[in-house]
């Protein structure tokens, strides 16, 4: 059995859109153990489907890392502190980002031989389907040349894992493709990642170049570019999105034309769909850390435990223990 | 008169649409000296329209700065050397970007107290018809904060005479938008520019935000992270665009939704076409340099005559002087 910990405070939608992923995930996996956490009225409906822990407090979003550590009796440091105390494998929250990844580190400890811990996404880019993945996001701001190698075997193992890639193509973030492009950080970080025989380096991408080019599996970046990048992705998204909402309210007959081609339009959005892909995971730390959106529903609050429960499945903490080494 | 250099020759589509713009550019200003640079034959529609200079070669795409600086007899070299020589005020040319940029740099020297030049472009961002101005979008790759506060400065002259915004508000690209976010580059630019009188600085902003917030006229990044920025929202934009075609190409009733849907989305395209701001600019020279799209058509082509024209008319070269003393 794998035992998940569940926080089921905090989301923007309130408990009961995660309590419902919760019930769907069990009723499709007989070997997972989910122990949820969070106010007593909340964990109702879970009562006699799965364990149960009550915790008086929930984290405000504005939290940051001391706030949660000191605050025992909420419902993410009692489910961060049921994988530091080995009751489970991996914990997920919707929570405030940094006072869960600060505290889940400082709990849970670096994995030896980790030098930082990365927050790691995967987009919804390419061919439907195929998502590419992307690290640091953020956890870090600036990073070394051997964080860099580092996240780079995180990331492959996560690619294999989560996107079921093979041998996943690892590409560094850069404003080109050529070796010697980039700050004095990339271009040292390209010839160690060349020498990294763990991973399947295939070069430096500029960032228009890792949305389009298929052959992308997984972007290195240092947490600031990191950020940059995925941040214009999604406010790009976003204000294609109101582009798009704009085009057909237009008049009578682009409203009449979002009627016929709403089926396109639809499976268009659902590419789209941030979502679907389950939040953020830490990596790094002794313990699998998945950061749910804040504004999950059901469906993507699903997505995350399905997340959580490759990584513990396919046992990756030991994994990134053997590739660090 | 104000006298433009302009290269007829390196562009994706033939030098006739370039043509083509500079008689229609032509005919609304009568303010204006162009002088056209290309080879005999392109140059045959021009004869009693402008001035006209023949030039042998042609500068190949793939040609840096000392491939261009040797090469005396192309069209792009002619054009730059008018400008050095008094006899123009600026220079546009669709050819090699790193070549043309570079090129030019050495050629027309940086203004005096200028640390670094820097690459501007203006992108059709938030309402219809206000563009946010970013710089440095690559001309650089490491900067310090004196050039980030020197970038600002430049900026801000770019939106005021570009943009037509009176009263710029210039933001910091970073990961979040509180001054203690950043790298320490851009912890220290942030206290930099917040001292610099001749801003109206309001602070860091996240990618994110700099693409929705309408607040924004100019944005701030070094080098790499202009790059990173700028290509991200191309690549996104580039990538929602396919699948905005696919989905209306999805089946009959998808097709014939196009149809009634026509009008709201081809106003979408324009509204997301960054043909229509002409190409970037070189800021820090002496001269204009106006950097237009490779692949630039009468019209982006007539965009970029008409921004040259703008930053002549409102001697910006000598307003940067004065803004950076």
């Amino acid at each position: 059995m794998y035992a998940m910990a569940v926080d089921i405070m905090g989301g923007d939608n309130g408990s009961q859109p995660l309590v419902d992923a919760i019930i769907k995930f069990l009723k499709k996996h007989d070997d997972v153990h989910i122990i949820a956490v969070g106010q007593k009225e909340q964990l109702e409906r879970l009562k006699g489907i799965c364990e149960t822990i009550e915790a008086k407090d929930v984290v405000p979003m504005t939290a940051g890392a001391l706030d949660v550590l000191r605050m025992k009796e909420s419902s993410m440091m009692k489910a961060i502190t049921l994988v530091k105390e080995g009751k489970a494998n991996g914990v997920v929250s919707c929570g405030s980002t940094g006072g869960f990844l600060a505290s889940s580190t400082i709990s849970l400890k670096m994995i030896k031989g980790v030098k930082r811990a990365a927050l790691v996404t995967a987009m919804p880019l390419q061919e439907k389907g195929k998502y590419v993945t992307l690290l640091d996001c953020g956890a870090n701001i600036e990073n070394s040349c051997e964080e860099l190698s580092q996240f780079a075997v995180m990331g492959s193992l996560y690619s294999k894992v989560v996107c079921n890639i093979k041998n996943p193509r690892v590409y560094l973030l850069s404003n080109g493709g050529e070796d010697e492009k980039g700050t004095t950080l990339i271009k040292e970080a390209n010839k160690v990642l060349k020498e990294n025989t763990k991973i399947n380096f295939i070069g430096n991408i500029e960032a228009r170049e890792a949305i389009l080019d298929k052959n992308v599996d997984v972007i290195v970046a240092d947490g600031f570019s990191g950020n940059v990048f995925l941040k214009s992705i999604e406010g790009t998204a976003k204000y294609f999105s109101k582009l798009i909402k704009d085009a057909f309210k237009k008049n009578i007959f682009t409203k009449i034309g979002y009627l016929f081609s709403k089926k396109g339009i639809d499976d268009m959005k659902k590419t789209m769909d941030y979502k679907s892909v389950g939040g953020a995971l830490l990596l790094g730390v002794n313990g699998v850390v998945v950061k749910a959106h804040g504004n999950s529903d059901a469906q993507s609050f699903e997505s995350a435990l399905n997340v959580l429960y490759k990584m513990i499945k396919n046992d990756v903490v030991n994994e990134i223990k053997k590739g660090i080494e």
